[in-house]
């Protein structure tokens, strides 16, 4: 069964943010009021900062918008990007918990087959502090779940498994899909709900939504960039891409797990098929070289910490990318920028971080 | 929803070969009567070949004992394991399908949450007629089933997927695990209906379990051996294991696709953790060194069918698990004896297979 929906202490209250990147007014908080409202919310405000966003009663939240953004990154403003949700990681920037939880202010609470709404912040936070098996298949999902373990034929040596940094969590109702799909199926809705959470396995490239996701920042948030689209920029709706790409690659080479699956949540609205299909078309055929790229990536064993990684990832963006297109010599450059950023709000987090080969929170076993 | 129970026209029953190791009466055939019937059976005795197994009246079949291995296959009998359902590969050795089924006689017919009948057959022929995509992962599970699709971000280039050589389902009640494990968890069953067909990605090895299993028998029947086990051997329940790295390394490198998941069998029976360890227990550490020698393994691009993989890895596991025990050098030999038996029964079938990057068979959506 998922998480249940009531918990009576909620769990990491001090420790994890919740972002909402919106240009809207949040009322779509009533629904999540029981969940989230223990946290605390960053709220990255996108488009005209003039306009005033209305955030229901009972939530302790920060908001910023254009204008703060400027104001607290100066030149180094430029890597936020603008018109698009890809501002959202402005708010990773400025958190100072050891976890993130972002979603899409057009994602609602889901319901399991029994009928019972879902926590999908509370199924996030036990993905991220349950480990992760990147390195062998289990075939029973994941292992450390209530009811479930490694099958016959698992190296007992693998069985501690490795520190999640991402949990990725799925939607019911409008399915993520690209516009081309949208198009063809305009009336696909996702109504299957799969019980499980996986690690999807080192050396293997996913399609990272931001909609609904958790992930540990101190581990891999500097990689958490979600690069330059929107107002300005020649491609939109590839930021989650971009930071997954980049992100699972880094967690490969530092050992972190990356899970998918649980919790779903409800998305209400599929956007616009043919606006899409306008930010998206030059991503959908430069993905044909990113990706390769990426799965041929190599990082020295001297990138130790996420930065170090995302820095050496950026020089080989510059010198492997930039023949696609000129754009990926600017993104390049703001991918030094961000990191920059990063290190300037979060001081002394450049040091090697303290993973370990195991989850360091929970017991192995619930 | 999974393939529904009730084909009106079941397919491939030309094309597919059941294959049941057992050293009992096949009484649990009543259950699956319906599902079965129309295929064809072969039945591979274990054991004492004088015992008469009965077979329920109705099926198709034709059932070899030790002593009919032994005749057909004179000095090369040396290589199928004698009381242990390590014997299955024989089943294969003589089939004439391109398709087989396997399944253990103490699987019987389990259900979905709706309460209907899982017809698992069906469920394999769909997996295997449809593509596997193991270059990149697609969160949604298995693109082609219906109500799927690939999602944004996923490159279209990769959208038709490779054919499927194997497909593996898996159990509910009594899960596949190993003796220490039964021991430590005697009363865990496994009650979770996972709803999902998936890929297991290019270079992640998996615990292949051999109680409900499909696979392309053209395509890569000749890496489906099931080793030396049982009767004069240091290890039992090792078979379906040491077929499944041989197997996935081999599809990785002929661009084969191998899917996990559906459809599930109802395990009824917990084999005995004590007896179980004993077989197990030198495994249980080989296994260490085992699966690094399989993440490892390289085959050279001249390797173009699967005996050629094959033959190449025989030759790999001498060179680099003799070293571990002497039993690996015997195994290796007794591989190439295998592959000399599937050519003299299968003459002409190791020249390049007719594998094509997609599906050989069903349209790409149903």
């Amino acid at each position: 069964m998922s998480v249940p929906a009531t918990t009576v202490v909620p769990p990491l209250t001090d420790e994890l943010d919740i972002v909402i990147p919106t240009i809207r007014n949040l009322d779509f908080l009533e629904q999540w009021r029981s969940f989230f409202q223990p946290y605390h919310l960053i709220i990255v405000q996108d488009g005209d900062p003039t306009k005033k966003i209305h955030v229901p009663e009972g939530f302790d939240y920060e908001l910023y918008n254009r204008n703060d953004i400027n104001r607290i990154l100066g030149p180094k403003a430029s890597c936020i990007s603008f018109k698009d949700s890809a501002c959202r990681c402005f708010g990773f920037l400025v958190s100072k918990k050891k976890y993130i939880f972002t979603i899409d202010d057009d994602c609602f609470v889901a319901k399991d087959p029994s009928g019972q709404e879902i926590n999908a912040l509370a199924q996030h936070i036990h993905n991220l502090l349950s480990p992760s098996t990147p390195f062998f298949f289990n075939t029973l999902y994941d292992p450390y779940r209530e009811g479930a373990d490694f099958v016959r034929g698992y190296p007992f040596s693998l069985r501690e498994g490795v520190t999640t940094a991402i949990s990725h969590g799925l939607w019911l109702n409008i399915p993520d899909y690209d516009a081309p799909t949208q198009l063809v199926k305009p009336r696909e809705r996702n109504t299957r709900y799969v019980d499980a959470v996986l690690t999807i396995p080192k050396g293997t490239l996913f399609p990272m939504c931001g909609m609904n996701l958790g992930f540990h920042r101190e581990l891999i948030g500097p990689a958490m960039y979600f690069g330059l689209m929107g107002d300005g920029q020649p491609i939109g709706r590839y930021d989650d891409m971009w930071a997954g790409w980049c992100a699972k690659v880094i967690c490969d080479h530092l050992g972190l797990g990356v899970k998918t699956g649980l919790p779903y949540i409800w998305h209400s609205k599929a956007s616009n098929p043919f606006v899409n299909l306008k930010k998206e078309y030059k991503g959908i055929y430069w993905q044909e070289e990113i990706i390769p790229f990426f799965q041929s990536v190599v990082l020295p064993k001297e990138c130790t910490t996420p930065q170090k990684c995302y820095l050496e990832l950026s020089k080989l963006v510059k010198e492997k990318l930039s023949p696609v297109d000129p754009y990926f010599e600017k993104l390049a450059g703001e991918m030094v920028t961000w990191i920059e950023a990063w290190n300037e709000l979060n001081p002394s987090t450049d040091a090697t971080p303290t993973a370990t080969t195991t989850a360091d929170a929970v017991p192995k076993k619930k």
